[in-house]
C-alpha cells in the first residue's frame, strides 16, 4: 500500500548548489534523493517546501516522498541519516495522508538572516553569517525593516521568474531584529516569498542605515516596481529556512 | 626599540594538527607565525599559552612575540588577519612589558567542553561538539564531575609527559555543567592542566552516568595513579580554550 512520508531536515548549505537538482553540481535534493532511493531500492519524487539557493542553510526544511515499502519511519530515518553526509540530516519523519504535498500545502515560512557584526570575523561564523565589520544599530535596522511588513508588490525587492512576474504581491507578517553579543538575527515570517526577496530586503535595510539610501524613500521604492532601484543582495550564508507551516501558521 | 606584542586568538582547530609546530602537517602556531613574519619581514619566536591538541578549538588563546618594527598594533592586527585563513583570527592585540611571556605568566585557564546531545547529529555542530545520541542528564553529570574539583594527583586522568610525571598534582577550581536545548556545556577552570586531562575527565563522567563505571569509585581511581583505570578520552572537537588569566585569575 502506498505511503506518503514527510521529513524535516537540517542542512549546512555551504557545499551545495542549493536545494534543487541541477545538471551540474551537488545539490541538497539530489544528495537526499540518492540516499533515500538507495534505502528504498526504488526511484522517488522528492518534493521540497522551499528551493533554498546555493549556500543557504536550513534548520526546518520539509520534504515528502512516496513509497510502498513497509519499513517503519524511525528505522527509515536512521537508515537515511546513515547514508547522508554530516552536513545534511533528517531530524523528524512521519507518515502523512497521501494527498500531502510539502510545497503546495505550505501555509507560511519563517526564515532567519544572521549578521556577524564585529570588527574581526569569527572562525566559527565563516559561511554561516554575513560578516559586517562596521557597527550596525539593531534598533535602527528594526525600524527600517518594518517598512517591509505587510502586503506589497515586491518587484523592486526580488528577482522575479516569468511566473512570479504575473503575481509579485506578497505579505510579510512579522520582522524581528535581535542582537545577542556580536550576532544580529533578523526573523522574517510570511505566507510565501519571491526569489532573493529576504536577501534583498536585508541588504536594503543595511544600505539604508549606512545612509546609502534614504530610509524614508522605501515606500516609494515599492512603487518603482523595478529591481534596479534596490540593487543590493545580502550573501546566502546568512540565510536559514527555520520553519515551514502547514495548518499551524500563526497569522 | 624592541617591543613585546600580546595577541588573543580565535580558531577552529578542525583542520590543524594542533597549536604546536610539527615536522609534518599544518599547525595553528605555524600558520600564524608565517603570517606575522611575512608582515614584519623578520623571524619571530611565537609563544602560545596553551598547546591545544589536534582538532581542539580556541576562543581565547593568547600568544606573544617580539619585534622592533614600529607599526601600530591595530594596523598590525589588520595586516595579520588579512593574511590568515578564515579559521584563525586575531581578535585582540596590545603592546605589553618586554618580560611578559604568554605561557610562563599564565595564572589559570578556562576551557569549555561541548556535548551535542540529541538523537540525530547537527550539521552545524559537526566537528564542533561531541555528538552523543543517548540522553545525558546534566544534573547527574554535574554531580559526577564535582569529584574532580580540588587538588588531586591527576595521573589516572591524563596522559603524562616525562616532565609531568614529576608533578602530576593539579587544582581544578570550578566545574559547571549547563544545558541549553540540545547542547551541554561543561566549563572547567584551573591553574594549569595536564595533557588530555579535561577530555579524560569529561569522558569518565559520561561513562559514569552511563553506568560503565561506578561514580562512587572516582576518589579511589585518583589513588590508583594509573591511566589504565580511566581508559576514556572525549574527542577533541568538543574542547575550546576560552580564556587565559594573567593577573585576573578569580580563585
Amino acid at each position: 500500500m502506498e505511503r506518503n512520508i514527510k521529513i524535516t531536515l537540517e542542512y549546512d548549505g555551504t557545499n551545495y548548489m542549493g536545494w534543487q537538482i541541477q545538471k551540474h553540481g551537488k545539490t541538497v535534493q539530489g544528495t537526499l534523493k540518492e540516499a533515500i532511493e538507495k534505502i528504498l531500492n526504488h526511484k522517488i519524487t522528492l518534493t521540497g517546501a522551499s528551493r533554498t539557493d546555493a549556500g543557504v542553510h536550513a534548520l526546518g526544511q520539509v520534504a515528502n516522498f512516496k513509497t510502498s515499502k513497509e519499513i517503519p519511519v524511525e528505522k527509515l530515518k536512521t537508515a537515511i541519516n546513515g547514508l547522508l553526509p554530516p552536513d545534511i540530516k533528517v531530524i523528524e519523519i512521519e507518515e502523512v495522508p497521501l494527498n500531502f504535498n510539502a510545497r503546495l500545502d505550505s501555509k507560511g515560512k519563517t526564515y532567519i538572516y544572521r549578521i556577524f557584526n564585529r570588527e574581526v570575523p569569527s572562525p566559527f561564523e565563516y559561511k554561516r553569517a554575513w560578516f559586517i565589520p562596521y557597527k550596525i544599530n539593531e534598533t535602527e535596522l528594526q525600524e527600517v525593516l518594518s517598512h517591509f511588513i505587510g502586503t506589497h508588490d515586491f518587484t523592486t525587492f526580488s528577482k522575479l521568474s516569468a511566473d512570479e512576474k504575473k503575481n509579485p504581491i506578497r505579505t510579510i507578517d512579522k520582522i524581528d531584529v535581535v542582537r545577542d553579543s556580536h550576532t544580529i538575527t533578523i526573523t522574517v515570517t510570511g505566507r510565501s516569498f519571491l526569489r532573493h526577496m529576504i536577501r534583498v530586503i536585508v541588504a536594503t535595510g543595511v544600505e539604508a542605515i549606512k545612509g546609502k539610501i534614504d530610509k524614508k524613500t522605501i515606500p516609494e521604492l515599492f512603487e518603482k516596481r523595478n529591481r534596479k532601484f534596490a540593487p543590493f543582495l545580502a550573501p546566502p550564508e546568512g540565510l536559514y529556512l527555520m520553519k515551514v507551516y502547514y495548518n499551524d501558521y500563526p497569522f
